[in-house]
C-alpha cells in the first residue's frame, strides 16, 4: 500500500470529511467571550471523542479558561507534534453574515465550493485538514505512520493566556522533534508557503476618564475636559506623518531585511493592487518608504481594532462623555520587546493626559515576533511535498499575523515550529462570511499525507 | 382672593401635584429613539386631556415626527404663551442609574427632598410648574386671568425636525404677546434668574469608511488604512493648543462681552470650584484666556458626543475597522451662522480624508445662538415677581445649553421669548440619576403663579 492509495481514500471520504468538519463548525466556540464558555467545552470534547476513534489516547486538560485538547499515539520513527485551535474569533457584526454565522453550509461560487461559516477557515477547517490526514492513512496502513501528539488549543483568538503556563508546565510531555502548525495560509491563490517569519502582537485597552458621569454638552462644554477629544489626540499622535509609531523604543529590534530574502520576496511578484483591491483600497498606506510586503510581513505596525465612548445610538444626544476607551494592537517584528513597548506606549499615554484625566490599561497578550530557521532537513522534505500536490512550487515567506504558539515551542520547549496552512487571501477570517475553499480543505487534508509520508519515509 | 390664596392653593395641593408629575414620568418618550414613538404619543395624550380638564381647548396635532400639543383659552389681559417639551433623553447607559429611569419617586437625601427619573428636570417637572400654577389659580379664581397658549413639543431632545415648519404653518396661531418658556435653571441653586443669552447648536455625525469590510489586521495591518485612525486625527485637528475651533471661519460673528454684562457676570461671583467638583474635574478646560463663566455661557464649542468603530465587546478581537463614525456638535454663540459652519466643516473633513477614505455627513439640527433684548417692561416685572419668591433677588444670566425655540419666537413669530426655569446644576439631565428637587418644583409652580400675576396685574 502507498501514498497513492492513501490519496486515493482522502478523495472518496471528502464528502464524509466535509460533515464532520460542517458539525464542528456548528458549535460556537467563541473564547473571548464568556457566553461561549460551555460551546467552547463541547468544541474540545468533540475533538477528543474524534481523535480516540482514530486511537490517539486523548484527553480534555483543565486550564484556569478553556481547556486544551492532548492526545498521544505511540509508533515508530519520528515524533511529530501537530497544534491547531478550536475557538474561533466574535462574529459581530452580525447583520453583515449572509447567514447564521454557527450553521455552515458548502456553496458553488463564481470561484468554486466553499465551506461557509465562523470558524472554517480560522482554525477548524484547518485543523482537521491533518486529522482527516490521518484518518485516511490509518484506514490505508492499519496505523499511523510515527509518533504524534495532539496539542490543540481553545483560547487562540482571546489572547492565549492559558498557553504558556500549561507548556511550561507540560514541557516534557510536549516536547517533540517537530512541531507542525496548522493556522496559516498559501501564497497567492494556489501557491503553497512554509511560513517562516511571523509578527508578534501586543494588545493594549485603554480607558480614559475626565468627568465622573456623563454631562449635558450644553451645561459643561467647554469648560469640562472631554476623554473622547483626550483619546483622540493620544490615537492621532501614535503615528507620525510618514507612518512611523511614534512610541518612544518602538523601533528597538526591528532590522532590515536580508539581501536573499528581499530577493525572494522580491521573484514572488506579489500583487498588492489586487490584495488592496479585494477590499476596496488601493493605496499601500503603512510607512512612506516601504514595500507592500514588507508592510504586511516584515514591519511593525500600531493599530486601533476598536473605539468607544459617548453616545452612540440612533439619533443625536449631547452628552459630554465620562469616559473614552480604545483597543489598540501593535504588530512586532524582530526582536522587538513586546513588554518594554507596553510600558513604553503607558508612560507615553499616560503623559499626554490632561489635569483631571485617568488612565486605565489593560493588557491583552504581549508575544514577540517569530523568526525560523528552515536548516532542519524536514523543511526541504515538506516543502517537496507540498510542491508535488500544488501547481507551483511551494515558497518560504512571511506572515502579517502573529501565531505566538510558534515562538512558544522554540523558546520554551527547543522544538522546531513548521508553519504549513492552506487559508486563502480572501478567505474573510475574523471579518464576516468566513468561508474555507473546499480546494484549500481537499488538498490540505492530500498536502499533510504527503508530507506525513515525507517526513517518515526518510 | 388674592395671590395669598393661590399660593396656600399651590401649597396645599403640592402632593397631588406631584403624583400627577409621577405620572406623567412614567410615560417613557425618549423622542429619538422610534422604538419608544407610542410612548411619546401617549405623553402628548396625557398633556391634551389634562388641560382639556383645565378648561383649555388643546389638541394632539400631528407633525411628520411627535405630535405638538397645542392648546387655547380666550382670556383678558395680555396673551401669554407658554412653551415645554414632553420628551426626554435616552437613558443609557442604563446600568448607571439606581433604579429605573422610568419608575420615578420621591426621594429624601442630604440636600432635601428630591423627584427621581427621566424627564423630572427636563423637561417634564418643569413644564408643570406652569400648569400646576394654572390649576391652583382656576381652583382659587374659577378662572385663569389672561388669554393663554398652550404650546409643548415632543421633538427637544432629537433636534426639533418638525418645529420650525409647524411654527411657519401655524404663525397666526402661535403669535401672542409674550413667550414664557421653562427649560433653563437658576442661577446657583437658589438664585432664581432669567436667561437673556443662549448658545446655538449644530450637529453633524460623520462616518469614515476604509476598507470594504472589517479586516484581519494581522494580515492587513500597515497595508490598509485605518478608519478609527482617520477620525482621531480629524477630532484631534478640530482645537488647536489654545482650546480654540479650527474649522476655518468658526469665530465669524463671536464678539467679545460687552464690559456692563461682563461686570454683571463678575458680580455673581460663579464658583467654578464647585461647579467642576460637582463632576469630578477641577480645571477649566475651554479656551485658555477665558473666564469659566465665558467659557459655559458665551464662548462657541466643539464637542465630540459620541464616537464608535470596530470591535467594542468583551475582550480583545484584531480587527482593522471598515467604519468609524462620531457624533460631533458645535455650540454656537453670538451670529456665528450654523450653516456656514456646516459646510466648513465638511469640507475641512473631507480635505483630510487620506486616499482610499470616504465620508458620509448626516446633519442633527442647526439653531443660532439667542440673545434677547430684556427692554419690555414685563421683565423687570417677572424679575420682582421671581425675587419675591426666592431668597435672592433673581438675575439675567446666559445658558449655556441651547433653546432653539427662543430664537424661533423672536426671529419667525416676532413674539419676545422670556426663559425662566428651575433647574439646578445638579439634576444631572441627559445623565443617569436625573432629579428635580421638591423645592424646584414646589418653588416653580409659585414663582409662575407670582409672574402670572404680576404679567396680568398691570
Amino acid at each position: 500500500m502507498s501514498l497513492t492509495d492513501v490519496l486515493s481514500r482522502i478523495d472518496q471520504d471528502l464528502p464524509a470529511a466535509t460533515d464532520r468538519l460542517l458539525e464542528l463548525l456548528r458549535i460556537p466556540s467563541i473564547s473571548t467571550d464568556r457566553a461561549f464558555k460551555a460551546d467552547c467545552d463541547a468544541a474540545a470534547d468533540w475533538l477528543v471523542a474524534d481523535l480516540n476513534g482514530l486511537g490517539v489516547t486523548t484527553e480534555k486538560r483543565p486550564t484556569p479558561g478553556h481547556p486544551m485538547v492532548v492526545g498521544h499515539l505511540d509508533g515508530p520513527g519520528p515524533h511529530l507534534l501537530f497544534y491547531g485551535h478550536y475557538d474561533v474569533q466574535p462574529v459581530d457584526p452580525l447583520d453583515l453574515w449572509d447567514r447564521d454565522p454557527f450553521d455552515p453550509e458548502v456553496q458553488d461560487t463564481p470561484t468554486g465550493r466553499v465551506i461557509r461559516g465562523r470558524g472554517s477557515a480560522d482554525d477548524k477547517g484547518q485543523l482537521m485538514t491533518f486529522i482527516e490526514a490521518c484518518r485516511a492513512w490509518k484506514a490505508v496502513h492499519g496505523s499511523l505512520p510515527c509518533k504524534l501528539t495532539f496539542f490543540l488549543e481553545g483560547e487562540e483568538e482571546s489572547g492565549s493566556p492559558s498557553l504558556v503556563p500549561f507548556m511550561r508546565e507540560h514541557a516534557d510531555e510536549l516536547k517533540t522533534d517537530l512541531a507542525l502548525i496548522c493556522d496559516t495560509g498559501l501564497f497567492a491563490s494556489r501557491v503553497p508557503a512554509i511560513t517562516t517569519m511571523l509578527r508578534g502582537l501586543l494588545g493594549e485597552e485603554i480607558t480614559i476618564t475626565g468627568p465622573s458621569k456623563d454631562l449635558h454638552s450644553g451645561m459643561y462644554g467647554g469648560i469640562a475636559i472631554n476623554p473622547v477629544r483626550v483619546l483622540a489626540r493620544i490615537i492621532a499622535s501614535l503615528h507620525d506623518d510618514a507612518g512611523r509609531v511614534t512610541v518612544p523604543g518602538f523601533y528597538d529590534g526591528v532590522s532590515e531585511l536580508p539581501d536573499d530574502l528581499r530577493a525572494q520576496w522580491q521573484g514572488l511578484a506579489f500583487d498588492h493592487a489586487r490584495f488592496l483591491n479585494d477590499v476596496g483600497l488601493s493605496h499601500p498606506a503603512g510607512e512612506v518608504d516601504r514595500t507592500p510586503l514588507e508592510m504586511i510581513w516584515s514591519r511593525p505596525t500600531c493599530e486601533v481594532n476598536g473605539i468607544i465612548g459617548g453616545y452612540t445610538g440612533d439619533g443625536f444626544k449631547t452628552v459630554l462623555p465620562s469616559k473614552a476607551s480604545a483597543k489598540i494592537s501593535f504588530r512586532l517584528v524582530g526582536s522587538q520587546d513586546p513588554l518594554a513597548i507596553r510600558e513604553a506606549f503607558r508612560k507615553m499615554v499616560t503623559d499626554m493626559l490632561p489635569p483631571d484625566c485617568s488612565v486605565a490599561f489593560s493588557g491583552h497578550g504581549a508575544s514577540e515576533a517569530g523568526v525560523f530557521e528552515t536548516t532542519n532537513p524536514a523543511f526541504e522534505a515538506a516543502r517537496a511535498a507540498l510542491s508535488d500536490e500544488w501547481p507551483d512550487p511551494a515558497a518560504y515567506i512571511g506572515c502579517g499575523g502573529s501565531i505566538p504558539i510558534a515562538g512558544h515551542f522554540q523558546n520554551l520547549l527547543g522544538t522546531t515550529p513548521m508553519l504549513i496552512g492552506f487559508g486563502k487571501d480572501d478567505d474573510q477570517i475574523h471579518s464576516p462570511n468566513e468561508k474555507y475553499d473546499m480546494e484549500s480543505f481537499h488538498k490540505g487534508i492530500r498536502s499533510w499525507a504527503r508530507i506525513l509520508d515525507a517526513l517518515t519515509r526518510a
